[in-house]
C-alpha cells in the first residue's frame, strides 16, 4: 500500500518532525536520504524507513511506502532524496575522557561541521549546552554527515557540568583570545584526558566559565584577522588534540 | 538628495551587480554593512558609499544617498544593513610564495570561510582554478568577513598555473586520501614556500594535478570517518603549515 494522501495522519506526524517542539514530544527524528539512514541503521537508532514506491532499502525495519509528493511533504529541502528514515532520540549519561563541550553554538551548518571534525579527531563525548541549535534540526543532521550516530551527544547545562568534571579530575580548556596559551604548546598528557569548551559564534565562551578552567587556550594566527569561524577553530584544536609529536 | 525611486537608473545598476554576468562586464561589485565597508575602504577598493538618511560614514569617497526601500533593492539579504559599498575589482597578478590553489570549490560559505583562514595563516597568494564559485557572489563575500581584501585573489586556469610553478621552483603540494603522507610529518623548510592545492567538496584534487604535484598530503584521522569538510580540512592544513616546532 502507497499512502498517496498528504491527509494521512502517519504523514501529518512525520511532517511534524520539522518542528523541535515535536521532535521533544515524541523523542523522534527524521533523516533524509540513504547514507543518512544507513547509518542511523547500523547504529541502532533506526525505527523505520519511509521510501517512494520504486525504491529499495532491504534492512530489517518496518517500511512506509509513499509517493513523492508525500516525500516533498515531510522532507524540509527542495528536492528531497526518495528514502528517509524516522529515528528514535538516544539519551547517552555516560561521560568519557576527550570531551568536547560546545556553548551556545547558533549556526546548524556550524554545529554538524563541529560534530563531523569531532569524531574525525577521536573526541568521545560531545556535550551540548543550552542555547546551543537542536541537534535533531535537519540542517544540522546533514552537515554531520552522519557522525551524529557515532559519537554520545548529551546536553546538559554548562554550570552543572563544570563540577561534575572537576570532581572527576578531567582538565578544562576554554578558548581565548587574550591571555591564553598557544594550542600548540599542550603536552602529549594534556592530550589524552580533557574537556575542552568553545564559545559562541559572536562572544565566544562565557566569562564565568573561563574563570573555572584550567587553562585558557587560543591558536596563533596573523594580526589582521580578529578570528576563525567556530567550526574551524574547534576543528583545528581538535587535530592538535589528535596529533602526536 | 536621497534616491526613493526603484526605477532610477543607477538602483537599477547596483541590483544589476547581484549577478555575476554584470559584475564580470563592469568590473565592480558590492559589499554589505559598515565592517566590509570600511575593510574595502582601508585596502583601496572602494569606489562610492551607498547609504540611508540617516546613516554617517566619514570615508573620502562620493555617497549616494537612498531610502530603506532602495537599499532593500539592492541588498541580497531580508534584513539589509543602511550601509553598502560599491567595489572595483582589482587585478592583481603577482605570485607570493605561500599560495593556495583552490579547484572547483564550488560552495559559496566554503570559499569565503576558507580565503579568511588564509589570511590567519599567512597565505600571500590565492589562486582560484576554473570551475570556482565567483568571488564576488555576495555570500562569498559575506563568509570571507572582510578578508578578501587582504590576500590578492587570482583567477587562473590550473593547468597553466603548475608550469609556473615548476619554473618557479615552488614546490606543489596537492591533498589526497591514499598514498600521501601524514601533513604532519612536513618539515619547516617546506612549510615557507609552497603551493597548495585543495580540490573540489564531492571529489578531491583533479587526478591530472595529482599526479604534477611534488607531494600528497593527508590529516590523519579516526576511520569511521570519510572525510573532513573542504573548509576545514584546508583550515587545518594551513594551521599546520605555520605551525612551528
Amino acid at each position: 500500500m502507497t499512502i498517496k494522501s498528504l491527509d494521512n495522519a502517519k504523514v501529518k506526524y512525520y511532517r511534524s518532525l520539522q518542528q523541535k517542539k515535536y521532535r521533544d514530544e515524541n523523542n523522534e527524528f527524521l533523516v533524509e536520504g540513504r547514507h543518512l539512514v544507513l547509518e542511523a541503521y547500523k547504529h541502532g537508532f533506526l525505527k523505520e524507513i519511509i521510501l517512494c514506491e520504486e525504491e529499495l532499502m532491504p534492512l530489517d525495519v518496518p517500511k512506509t511506502v509513499v509517493s513523492y509528493e508525500v516525500i516533498k511533504r515531510i522532507s524540509t529541502v527542495d528536492t528531497p532524496q526518495k528514502v528517509m528514515g524516522l529515528c528514535r532520540k538516544m539519551d547517552d549519561t555516560t561521560i568519557g575522557s576527550r570531551i568536547l563541550v560546545l556553548d551556545e553554538i547558533q549556526d546548524p551548518g556550524n554545529l554538524g561541521t563541529i560534530i563531523r571534525s569531532a569524531v574525525a579527531f577521536d573526541i568521545d563525548t560531545i556535550i551540548l549546552g543550552d542555547g546551543c541549535v537542536d541537534l535533531y534540526n535537519p540542517k544540522v543532521i546533514r552537515s554531520t554527515q552522519g557522525m551524529l550516530f557515532h559519537v554520545p551527544i548529551i546536553s546538559f547545562p554548562i554550570d552543572k557540568l563544570i563540577p561534575i568534571l572537576k570532581g572527576l579530575e578531567i582538565p578544562i580548556f576554554a578558548t581565548r583570545v587574550e591571555y591564553g596559551v598557544e594550542v600548540e604548546t599542550l603536552k602529549e598528557e594534556e592530550k589524552e584526558r580533557f574537556a575542552l569548551i568553545m564559545g559562541n559564534e559572536g562572544n565566544g565562551v562565557n566569562p564565568k566559565y573561563l574563570e573555572k578552567s584550567d587553562k585558557n587556550i587560543y591558536i596563533p594566527m596573523n594580526g589582521e584577522v580578529e578570528s576563525l569561524n567556530v567550526a574551524i577553530a574547534t576543528s583545528i584544536i581538535l587535530y592538535e588534540m589528535r596529533r602526536r609529536g
